[in-house]
């Protein structure tokens, strides 16, 4: 492990323990009735995760100059509607998997019902906190106003939601790279995309700024998915807590299936590069973002 | 037919149409893609339904001095968040419903996957209009922001997901008149109290004033709920679109149930009579808001 990559490893565990501990703080607790629901809904999002979202959202804020307890409240949003897609993307009705980071999944749990309401119960959790107080009091309301807009457009029908309609009904069917290509943009890259934009709005980016942050975002979003599909081939089950080959079983497309590993492993190359070139002009603030990109190329999980 | 009950009745179509007229406007077409999840998204809304929720919300802007154009991005998406919430409880994995309003419900036409995910994007199109320059530009940012937190407070697991979970919690067991009332202020009447402050908060209603539409609506929420309850008894299957004796044979608690159908007849001409009362002080602008009350308290389906 080279001292970078500690260096690296250090920034990404003490933010996450930060979003963490803000995640548990807004979430209603279990004393709530009733507990099931609010059980349900801790479940999933402490069920493990490495909270890349809330993480981009932060640095993309700090790379502007914002201060990351201003937007933590957004940070977590964000998290809440990525857990929240897990949950509804897990039941027998979609992929029907048993396990997620190592853990049993929602339904598993606590049944089909309940796991279908937690979920639509966080991602209602996730505008409430968008439009809590703590956020908009920090900010002008028409930048708190702007992201809601835009990460609703991000997680809906023309974003997350629509990715994963047109990734089930992709299921088991020739799928060329233009339409892999705009499944991944969708399903993952609308909200990787948002979350980057959400920190920079809150922060108040000027436009050219906000231009090179949402390119970034564009970028390391689909290098992101693509190194999800090369470990889904070649990851160790261990280190991803669940089973690896299930996109292949299930005949689903991915980019070592249309391209092969190495063509894949080279295409995130030439993502995270360029990345890191749309950020170019701005100063050491971005160096996390820089670092994130760098993550993200050379995950093993 | 008497005279007030057709007038009530040319009001109530003639907002339906408005309210019809400006959901397919702002719903996304079926030109997009993939077309089967917009089509899942429209069919669902367009199932028919009273459209209550949005005409509430335009009563309550008009009585306080709105206008209606100026609400309705906000009115229908508290219709896009009611028809979520059917899709999402007709599923096999819940209330398992075949027909609703005389159609097929979504996951019989779409398939559960399907269906799982137009509730997913119905729900977050609604936050999308809420958010919409369309109506922000038209109030003071910190209004829609007012809006948003509270109907994403009265759509989640403190308001409807988390008194659809009580109930299917409660299903087969003996549930006592407090546990009753509790999942329906949850799950109806938190929407229908929301529904009348976000018109009565958009158009900038005086915090008194607000008080007592939100009496009104608290009234008419619960009035409106019982009546469903009652009409599930005694109403006519072909008006409904829907078989009747649903809570019975699934062993729903109901208000009928607890206390016989008289007595819930009775508790409605009471509670319809109190939302009046509340209301007492509002000028003629507020009359509609008072023929909806009626409305409820009389209504066959």
């Amino acid at each position: 492990m080279t001292d970078v990559q500690q260096d690296l490893d250090t920034y990404l565990e003490a933010r996450k323990e930060v979003i963490d501990g803000a995640i548990a703080r807004f979430l209603p607790g279990e004393d709530n009735f009733p507990p099931l629901l609010f059980r349900a809904m801790r479940y999933s999002v402490f069920a493990g995760g490495k909270r890349l979202r809330p993480i981009l959202c932060i640095a993309a804020a700090e790379a502007v100059g914002g201060v990351m307890e201003t937007v933590l409240p957004a940070a977590c949003a964000l998290e809440l509607i990525h857990t929240y897609s897990l949950i509804h993307d897990d039941l027998p009705a979609m992929d029907n998997d048993d396990y997620r980071r190592g853990m049993l999944t929602s339904h598993k749990v606590f049944g089909d019902a309940v796991a279908i309401l937690a979920g639509d119960a966080l991602l209602t959790e996730a505008f409430h906190l968008l439009s809590a107080k703590e956020l908009t009091d920090r900010f002008p309301p028409e930048n708190a106003l702007t992201v809601i807009r835009e990460v609703s457009e991000a997680a809906g029908c023309f974003g997350m939601v629509g990715g994963q309609v047109v990734d089930i009904m992709s299921e088991g069917k020739r799928v060329d790279l233009s339409t892999l290509h705009d499944i991944h943009t969708r399903k993952t890259g609308a909200m990787i995309r948002a979350s980057v934009r959400t920190g920079a709005i809150l922060a108040g980016a000027a436009a050219e700024t906000l231009q090179s942050l949402t390119d970034y975002g564009d970028y390391v979003g689909l290098a992101f998915q693509i190194t999800d599909d090369v470990l889904d081939v070649e990851g160790d089950r261990e280190q991803l807590g669940k089973e690896t080959g299930a996109d292949q079983s299930r005949r689903k497309a991915t980019f070592p299936a249309l391209i092969g590993v190495e063509a894949s492993r080279e295409k995130t190359r030439e993502l995270v590069a360029m990345a890191l070139g749309a950020i170019d002009s701005l100063d050491e603030k971005a160096d996390p973002l820089r670092w994130i990109a760098g993550f993200i190329g050379e995950r093993k999980k």
